[in-house]
């Protein structure tokens, strides 16, 4: 556990140098990230290296005890290479290029562009593979950011035609596979398949889904690329990537070829742009669990303690506002990343960068040198997880402490989230809220969470709740119900079941291959306005539901009814059903539910399932457990307090809990109770 | 009067055609249409053609009692066509082509694409010509549906250009007419114009209605086009085309080439689409008067009963939200139609589609193959309008219960929509809500209405209501004249007289040419925000006004004053004139009235005119006459009562009419009395 | 002191020429405006020329004793010229093509358009060298309008090279001074650099802020062309330009080749278009705070009185709204314009225009030539000015009555507000609402200000008010401290020395360069939504300030802390500070005051500056002094009264001034005091 930082050496006169890395370790920091965007720096001309002052920088840091992160520079090729190469630029889906002068201007399908990459790779890894500060590689830098995920070029559309040759062998079979029937879309050959540009009415969902699998693959590939040149470089190096979208490119393919994943955490950033409405206390620190999925995602995503590469500083450039974090920030986003499995933060970036695109985000230092609010936040992080490393023990290998075993899983999948963004049939839903509407439900009563795909293994799991499990097949309908069977606690929500793995609808009513499991149909669904906000029945209590309602019926001998609508033209129709299968049970709740019915059904889905859980908190207050420790983090702008066992020994701060702060107890989460405010 | 429904056998195994042939049958259908989308399927590749699977439904069909309607497949060129002829893409006004991928990717004006369509109309013509059970044929789908009625690609520009030598002759004629001197805008050749592209400043409102105009031209002779195959395979085919947007074509040409128009109806989609606000009522069921407009209009536009070629048959894919309609509500959607002169109405589709663009389109059955509640409306609409015919007596013909003749015409116009469009002047202008407003207060007083161009016959009218008549030549106000020295009523509102046929000014100041008929000026005329809504007294009453105010001054011996601003800025200036003229009269109101304001006028207007009225129904209840039966309609969500004579027959229903139901009884509507809530 | 209009003979049959100009000298008018949009008539074929139009015009406007003001048609060649030259359209940053079919659709870059420029302009300077009735010229017609001052052709590119190698010689230069170093975007050669056309990240700031420069200087360097063919024809011509967007053209470079600068003031519109709420008043009259900067600004940009060439006559067609003007606000703003400065005031257009573009613009007479509101305005305006130039003392060349020297300068800077909306930082920042909060804390005292960039010579002011000087060099630094030591009050806002004329950050920190002179630092800057608006307490008061909020900290021995914020986050921490330093002060404002505290802080300033002022007037009424005498402008629509000597004398109305409605007295300013109303 421990705290690191970015830092930018060619945008510094080189007699800086050594004072600035002089003073990272003064501040505690042990990891140095750098080149990530150096790649003219590091080629001025096509052919010419110069990489003396990287080599500098890796020596200075070894000197002063740290460890270097070095990056491949691909994110931003030099302008002499692009008009070398114009192919390599992407394109619109109207045919529009997106032009040199920002970064990421490149295509991941660009054969020009890969040997490029592999050669620029092979200089830098050949390099330094025999520098023993060099502690691992980043590749590239955020796939995917601003939008660029998804390119329409002419060496897409003939990869997406090798893609699918791949995937389907005979065009007979993808006619039959997506229903090209429909709108007389049947092909007679793959090179028939563009990449799906600009038109006047919608494209084809199967298409369009399998296009979103593409670019993903195509950028799985592209990383593959680095990975496999710098393991062969030095298979003691790690490698990981820093990423940012949660959107567009499948986190768990990539991880699958990395030591661990890390990503880049910019909690009031984040906050505005993935929500509608944002709370002033959210302006200053973020939400807890906007940021928490993404931390149990990229953990669970690679099995293994994430990093966070870059960790907001201070005010930054990109929201549209950036209000001064509250007192602490800085350091509670350090504290909660290591509580939900970080072994290091790295902070972006060592200094506020005079220059360019990102004037408006500040560093660890000033523009002047001087300490800003989150270097003096950063020390204090990097002190305290030292203080808890002492006392809750470190792992054996010196570089983590464990996180327990989650009881509960929550599923999440790329192939879900794209083909809901395809078809979202209401401009309300959003698969990513709708997730998070039950992530904060188990963590609220402080459940401990992997986030992971319906493939994963879920025996070891006492319950499992999959939220909108849109696209089902035989196979994982099979999957669920021998975890049910075999004494799981399933829940399972609106708008499952309905789509198969190419995108088209089971013959079956929904929720499809899940039928049995469920022991209900789907008569009906509607989408519904704000307007039409209705209210279900469940345990005899009052709650509110909106966005989307499905009329379930239970089969016969099938599920009881648990919830009904309740007033509306839908009165008395069942929303809520659970199905006793085997030793398990399957809960599925038809309808976007509030918070409050989230937390009934998941309270009452833990129960079942024996896990211990704590009363539920304040939204802004979670609990988490690391290293044998209790974790309280409070994103509030007030003190919040805990009643905790008179024997509790408090590792850092105490049973009330300031803004912005955290405390850490070797109490059990379940002895702990918030104390109303 | 039957019921149909629209069947897509090539998107289901061929062993299940004959069960749904049955079950279509037992349901109580009359007409099945078929493959509007299916050229992939009847020519796999080029010249290969299959028409086998067709033939063995049209058989079924046959077998089963039952007629089809065919389609010409030309809204979707299979992909291979496309490769073939990719010239026949249309282009967006700055260039952008609209790609292959969805449907209606060809252009109108493409002489490729009118050879393929020529080869595909005159295959299927000639293999069905002697076919019994076709009963006649759809040409294409919704031209122009998803924005493709204007298109700006070269093929255009040249069709254009040849458009323009057509009608004026001379290239001065056409700068004199069009007002060129404008801006440097004279023209020393047809070969200088171009379709009205993408530029800084916006284009000459000249230049932009010729453009409008001719690519109405150019739907409307590629439809012919395909009329005159099919007319001359087999005369005593119907040929029709199913509408969709009310937009950008029009209508009245196109219908002019059928046998009787047809249209798409979807009143849960439209009344998102063309509304700013939506009442949970109209989510549920639409809005009686959204599509009671366009019940008439086409209607009005081939002067025979209409088909609802595509009816709303439950929840549906394309519009914002798509709550289930309400309980009963297709079936009212159907009896409604009938009642504003509707043969058929056949909803669209008979089974959920598993696959493609609109797999979040409901059907008659569900994708499973179960009865959905679409199913069940329309078993009971078929039954309803079995038993009302045989109450009513059906025409000598067997196929229509007579529609009386209308007392009043409303007059719309294309011309009119599309120079509006160019030039609206406020952001709340909206053209078809504005003629809404008065179609509403003649059809919650039960009047009859004919949707009529003003070029139509009108001495056969006792009153005609001209909402916007915007562009008035001499010659439209001599006939205007006459109709009411004839002893007509006339109505005409804000914004009339404004241009002459080529959208320029008129020397003379607005109403232009209808000045002497009028009796009155427009002095000023001011677009306003909500803020400024304003008042007028009418009648002694108040009553609001709003976007649009026209300062009116009566001449000497002109028109008589019957309302006038209140309390703005315009305090007492006259908003609203009668002018008597030979035997009749006419009215200018010089605003935007609130409804009820327009129903005054309105009501004022139908007295004059001795036109048979009721007291003002609610907006959700309107009430029709067919067949010499009087029919109630009841959009809304609760029951409401009329007061009827003591002897009162009721082929449906009662006095007292259920929410989404209707009542039919043979009572004068003049007889009927909304009882209030 | 006078009154012209704008006239498009070539709109109208040559016969009513005669007419119409002998109406205009019968209503007062002194100058006729003509020619910027006829190319097209003036050259109807390519070297085929017909100036008879235009010269017999001339020559009747002489001898009805008027003058004509004489435009080169630039703003809309032809489209033979275009077609023969088509690479003269613009480009959109999307490549886009602006095509033909507005006006202004030409690359100022172009050499072919410059060439064809040279022709035209020659040709008419040649042909009314002589014409004694030809007062002067206006160069083509408002440059930039429509947004057409970008363009992102390869003309453009070529010549953004050329002009980098002119400011930087050398490629390493522009490098260090961008500061390319950031995201691998240094170069090699000026070749490398394009126009910032489409990307998917952003572009480097400091290449768009030299792009907007670029563009600036293209068209400024294009005029430069015009004027000194004319120049060359007569050098007794006056040659002005008409500017319309105070947005992306520095209207300070083009004005130092011309003789005045004169604008096209459309105060509905103007006020629609650059606010977001605004009040029913200024949708009847527009603002006069919204008018005056642009008044002030384009009478200091030449230092000398101004023109409004156009003036809204009545009801317009571009703003979303168009409710007639206020009775008597034409005339309103024509004397209003003659207070601020102006010495001719000519209405756009002479009369309504039938055809084209502008349908919806009135004119001062109507389409069918009868008196609009706007002629008996202007009639009225002509003859006020008569008197009122009788009463004051015309200046010597009988052409315009001074304006006192002002005592207060605001700086303004085009290249503050390009780098601004570079990096706004927040959607609520608007660098001309800012200076506008300014501009009316100065303007209700009825000071009179002059607006100029911050290189104006500064000695001759007591105060001058520079909101949000945001870049800074050290010689202009050294500028504003000689001006304060030598006694100047100087009042610098939030967001001030930033960055230096590069748009790269200082070293220092903010205010970087003014340090010193400010005595303080800002030690954090927030952007902040609404829901985060503050309050800052000064003087022992309670303010609001909003948007953006500076922390600041006084040196030692440094500014004193006149202001803190309170309450929030930063409760207690300074806002505002005042310097001492030489024989003045300093006082920086660092937050967005609302209009009480800019007036509280520049009612101190003021008196410290020892400059006289009046009570603050409301928000609609304001005072100007020309001429000698004191003009009272009301541009609400109540009466509203002052406080006056009984020994005033009033040369027009009186101590009461109606709505929409102007007096001039021979009192003092401050011998006024408003009434409560
Ligand atoms: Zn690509
Ligand atoms: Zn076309
Ligand atoms: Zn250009």
């Amino acid at each position: 556990m421990s705290i690191g930082v970015c830092y930018f050496p060619e945008h510094w006169p080189e007699e800086r140098m050594e004072a600035d890395v002089e003073r990272m370790a003064d501040a505690g920091l042990e990891y140095v990230r750098m080149g990530e965007f150096a790649w003219a720096r590091m080629e001025p001309e096509p052919g010419t290296y110069d990489f003396e002052w990287l080599d500098r920088a890796v020596s200075l840091i070894g000197e002063y005890g740290m460890r270097a992160v070095l990056c491949t520079p691909t994110a931003s090729p030099p302008k002499w290479l692009v008009d070398e190469h114009p192919g390599i630029l992407q394109e619109e889906a109207d045919g529009t290029t997106r032009h040199y002068g920002g970064r990421r201007h490149y295509c991941y399908n660009s054969e020009e562009y890969r040997r490029e990459t592999r050669r620029i790779t092979e200089k830098l890894a050949e390099r330094y593979a025999d520098n023993p500060t060099v502690a691992g590689w980043q590749t590239d830098n955020e796939y995917g950011c601003h939008g660029t995920l998804r390119c329409y070029c002419d060496d897409c559309a003939g990869a997406f035609r090798d893609w699918l040759r791949e995937k389907y062998g005979d065009v007979d079979e993808l006619n039959e596979k997506w229903g090209t029937e429909f709108w007389s879309q049947t092909l007679n050959s793959f090179a028939q398949v563009d990449p799906p540009r600009h038109t006047a009415a919608d494209h084809h969902p199967s298409r369009l889904l399998d296009y979103d699998r593409f670019s993903s693959d195509s950028v799985v590939e592209y990383n593959r690329l680095q990975v496999e040149i710098l393991r062969e470089a030095n298979d003691e190096w790690f490698v990981t990537h820093n990423f940012m979208s949660h959107d567009d490119l499948d986190a768990y393919d990539v991880a699958a070829d990395l030591d661990f994943a890390s990503w880049d955490s910019y909690p009031t950033g984040h906050v505005q742009v993935q929500r509608e409405a944002v709370s002033n206390d959210e302006l200053r620190a973020g939400n807890p669990d906007n940021l928490g999925l993404d931390h149990d995602l990229y953990r669970s995503a690679a099995n293994a303690p994430f990093w966070v590469m870059e960790q907001q500083p201070g005010d930054i450039n990109w929201p549209p506002y950036s209000p001064q974090p509250g007192e602490g920030a800085m350091r509670l986003w350090a504290l909660y990343a290591v509580a939900r499995g970080a072994d290091v933060v790295s902070y972006f970036r060592w200094r506020r960068c005079r220059m360019g695109q990102e004037q408006y985000h500040s560093g660890l230092l000033d523009g002047d040198g001087t300490p800003d609010r989150g270097y003096r936040d950063a020390v204090d992080a990097a002190s305290d997880l030292d203080e808890l490393a002492s006392v809750a023990g470190d792992d054996a290998d010196g570089s983590s402490l464990s996180t327990p075993d989650a009881d509960v899983a929550l599923l999440h999948d790329y192939d879900n989230l794209w083909a809901l963004d395809i078809e979202p049939m209401t401009p309300d839903f959003d698969y990513w809220r709708h997730v998070e509407t039950y992530y904060a439900a188990l963590r609220e009563r402080s459940v401990h969470v992997d986030v992971v795909p319906p493939t994963a293994e879920l025996a070891e799991y006492d319950a499992v709740v999959a939220p909108t499990l849109y696209l089902v097949t035989d196979e994982l309908a099979e999957t669920l119900t021998s975890y049910v069977e075999g004494g799981g606690e399933l829940l399972v929500t609106m708008r499952s079941g309905v789509k198969d793995a190419y995108d088209k609808l089971h013959d079956a009513a929904q929720p499809g291959p899940l039928r049995s499991l469920v022991g209900a149909d789907v008569e009906q669904h509607e989408s519904v306005p704000d307007a039409m906000d209705g209210t279900v029945v469940y345990d005899g209590r009052e709650f509110g539901c909106r966005v989307w309602n499905e009329w379930l019926s239970p089969a016969e001998e099938g599920a009881e009814v648990t919830g009904r609508y309740d007033g509306t033209m839908a009165d008395g129709t069942p929303a809520i059903v659970r199905n006793a299968v085997g030793d398990g049970s399957v809960t599925y709740v038809g309808t976007w539910p509030d918070s409050d019915l989230a937390g009934a059904v998941v309270g009452d889905l833990l129960d079942r399932a024996g896990v211990e859980t704590t009363d539920a908190f304040p939204a802004h207050v979670r609990v988490s457990r690391r290293g044998g420790l209790t974790w309280i983090a409070n994103f509030g702008g007030d003190s919040m307090s805990v009643d905790a066992p008179a024997d509790a020994e408090w590792a850092l701060g105490g049973s009330t809990v300031g803004p912005y702060d955290v405390a850490v107890t070797d109490a059990d989460p379940a002895s702990l109770t918030p104390l109303s405010e």
